[in-house]
């Protein structure tokens, strides 16, 4: 796309290659909007922009009174180590943990880490609960007859917009609207499967994926991931080369547990791979427009040559979980999954449709967005600074690409599910990694939210949790 | 339950007598309220009661200005014959067909005769978009967080409730909300079965089942059933003996698309005939509620001893569609069924689930079935009186106990296809009968919708619809 840039668009360019090439470093004060308006002729408000643009981008910061600084990189922590999980198809078993964490009660007193909810009390997000209100307001009706089975044509239009910032091109036709990501996987899994097949997963991965391998009378497969490159696609091509693999199950983009990103060229990478097996790649893309980057990273949907790409994602990460929105640009398998996504639940209803589409339509979902993205990646540093400090040494912490969870590997000898039993009468919440594995793996590993505490609360949280682990050393 | 009745029920109960002894008979002027003031020494009120009682059971109707009359009774029709399915387990077809009527954009120029549409423009549904309406004002936070993912508390217990009308003895726990009764009936499928199991069905039947038996890699064995005592006991228990039948999925109370009501005493052989096969039963209630009798008729799940009924149901019928709210009572397949409901869809929203709650909780959506099911009932009456007069002379008309759509059979020699193909270009809408079907059978069948049509409209579609058929005698 050769877009020409605008006038803020040049002015933040040439800041940031300062910032790249070592022009300004870490903590430099940066030049005052007076010296930029005069030194480019433009207007104060175009400065204000530019810079706007690079606090968005998480470069530079602004210190109340004081104008704009370079912002602090974190360093990233002891990262995880690979893991190394068994190479053959299992079953996957867990349901009665996974279980247990769903019906957990919310406790407001407790500093909640376990849920991968985001924050929801940003006033970013008001634009879309006053239209639901309006909506309801004004035309009632419209949730009461069934809507389009594929979902509602507004909304659909206004998902191929925000898919090009992935590098999609997509067409409403080639959308199905979803109860949330979840149908939206179970799905594409349906779809693309026959009962007893083999379905290639990410080791750690998000525990309603593999109880929806389950449920579909699967197997997995459980493929290494390196906490800083992802999916190890040396181990992929090794279990691809053994055994009759029908579909790999990847979140490339902020995945959950881990928060990394693979790289685009590791996308392409992974998406020559599936084609010369000729396997299908279902990417779950729920986190990927709370990325840290701007631009956001693609998508391995945006590689797509055949169809082969089954693209999953809701508002639920980036927006808010309980409005059951999510989506599949299914590729080749359309027909398949608009049969399965009938057969699943009908159609969705209209109205939180209608108001998604309005949110993202309005430029709303785009601030609010960017809004979030800097709230975690803040929290992501503190949450990381605070575990540094308080647990024991010999503790490796991922360091997510954005999102809001990260994911915990203590030494070998500490046990997360003895934390977690102890955690329910403590005032903090965790989830063990045992969920993250197919058959109870991770149990020294735990998965940790920071999408809404005050930096206190965090604190608290986090030395408490602190002490739960250390008093296994008297054990 | 031994209650004491209260005084208008009392004088219903005299009254009721009295037409079905024949003291009073069709069309004959009930006394006026005067008269039975002063013959039960009761208050204006409680005989006016008495007679909303049974002008709500369609025994009587209120003629303006000049009293109450006993109701004219409808004759049945000649009803469709017996169907006569293949007796073995075959594979589910007939999605494009079905794909096609879905897709079909609602045409408000139309009559629209064919989708299982409610009446949606009934003022009996406003408490419920008020309802809606306020929630969203003054609780907009609550749609969200993720809620229980057995569905919100308040509506389980409402749904214990009205259970209990169809003498269900039920417990909140018991209960798992759904998104409608089409994923109620996928879950449950799934719980019960593995891969290449049997099921059995009515024939002919919904659908949606029937796809979703296609898409859960079942086989559909179907069973006949007769349009006025319903599923085919005899037929059953053959195909039990002679084949390996995992469940039957049974719609037995106004089913879709017959509008039969089995008999107590057939359900509970049903039951009985699971019990000594040791199959499980699925139930769907789904037009339950807006069965013409008072009290509505029992479920099989009434009878259930040892929880091997799984009852579906959802409020897309007695209410509205696009509310998206159904559920499950899934007997002894609680755990699995909780399971395949989260990898399904994860959680339902919130929202709907209060507005429902209070709907049953203050009494509105009692007296919205109440109403609905008059209307319903003069419907079916006009509708067949349509029929009579205008189709061509060997049709036979299914005479619904209870929601708004009928079973026609035409002559062997018309083709319900080519009608429906025709039907595109005219100004009325059918379902036709292969859809009802597993493998494209009742070619001279279709289904008709009586819901929301006043009277004038629903004989021009009905004259039309029979130009449409007439046709084919030229041919
Ligand atoms: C990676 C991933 N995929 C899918 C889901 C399910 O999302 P939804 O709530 O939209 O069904 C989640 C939610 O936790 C998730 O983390
Ligand atoms: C017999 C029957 N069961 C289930 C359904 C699906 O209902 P819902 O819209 O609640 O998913 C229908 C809808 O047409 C139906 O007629």
């Amino acid at each position: 796309m050769a877009t020409t840039l605008k006038l803020y668009e040049q002015i933040a360019k040439v800041l940031r290659e300062n910032i790249h090439t070592g022009l300004f470093v870490e903590g430099d004060k940066l030049p005052s909007i007076r010296q930029l308006v005069s030194e480019f002729e433009v207007s104060i408000s175009t400065v204000q922009q530019a810079y706007h643009q690079l606090e968005m981008e998480g470069l530079i910061e602004a210190r109340p009174k004081s104008g704009y600084f370079v912002a602090h990189k974190m360093d990233s922590p002891d990262l995880p180590i690979t893991s190394r999980p068994a190479q053959r198809p299992i079953e996957v078993s867990q349901w009665q943990d996974v279980l247990e964490v769903l019906l957990a009660k919310e406790d407001k007193q407790k500093v909640q880490l376990q849920h991968a909810m985001p924050n929801m009390k940003v006033s970013s997000l008001s634009p879309l609960l006053k239209k639901m209100s309006w909506l309801m307001r004004q035309q009632a009706e419209i949730s009461l007859p069934y809507c389009d089975i594929k979902g509602t044509l507004a909304l659909r239009e206004q998902i191929v917009e925000i898919a090009t910032y992935s590098g999609c091109v997509l067409h409403p036709d080639d959308l199905v609207i979803t109860s949330g990501c979840q149908e939206a996987l179970s799905v594409c899994l349906r779809a693309v499967t026959e009962p007893a097949d083999i379905v290639a997963v990410e080791s750690p991965s998000f525990y309603g994926s593999m109880q929806a391998i389950k449920a579909a009378n699967l197997k997995a497969i459980e493929i290494p991931t390196n906490s800083e490159n992802g999916l190890s696609l040396e181990a992929l091509e090794l279990a691809l080369e053994q055994w009759p693999i029908k579909a790999i199950l990847v979140t490339p983009t902020v995945n959950n547990p881990m928060g990394f990103s693979m790289s685009e060229a590791d996308k392409k990478r992974l998406y020559q791979l599936a084609q010369s097996y000729d396997i299908s790649i279902i990417e779950d893309d729920i986190y990927g427009d709370i990325s840290y980057q701007s631009p956001r990273p693609k998508t391995i949907k945006s590689f797509d040559e055949d169809g082969r790409v089954l693209l999953c994602s809701s508002f639920s990460k980036s927006v808010a979980p309980g409005i059951r929105v999510g989506w599949i640009a299914p590729g080749r398998y359309r027909d398949k999954v608009t049969h399965i996504k009938y057969v699943s639940s009908s159609m969705c209803p209209t109205l939180p449709q209608l108001a998604i589409a309005d949110f993202i339509q309005s430029g709303a979902y785009a601030r609010h967005t960017r809004k979030v993205r800097l709230l975690y990646k803040q929290g992501r540093d503190h949450l990381i600074q605070c575990i540094k400090q308080h647990f024991p040494i010999g503790t490796r912490i991922s360091f997510p690409q954005g999102g809001y969870i990260l994911w915990v590997e203590l030494d070998k000898r500490y046990d997360t599910v003895k934390v977690y039993a102890q955690s329910k009468k403590s005032t903090v919440s965790i989830a063990p990694g045992t969920l993250f594995s197919a058959t109870g793996k991770f149990r020294h590993c735990m998965r940790l939210n920071f999408s809404e505490k005050t930096a206190l609360e965090r604190e608290q949280g986090i030395i408490e949790l602190a002490n739960l682990i250390k008093q296994q050393d008297n054990d």
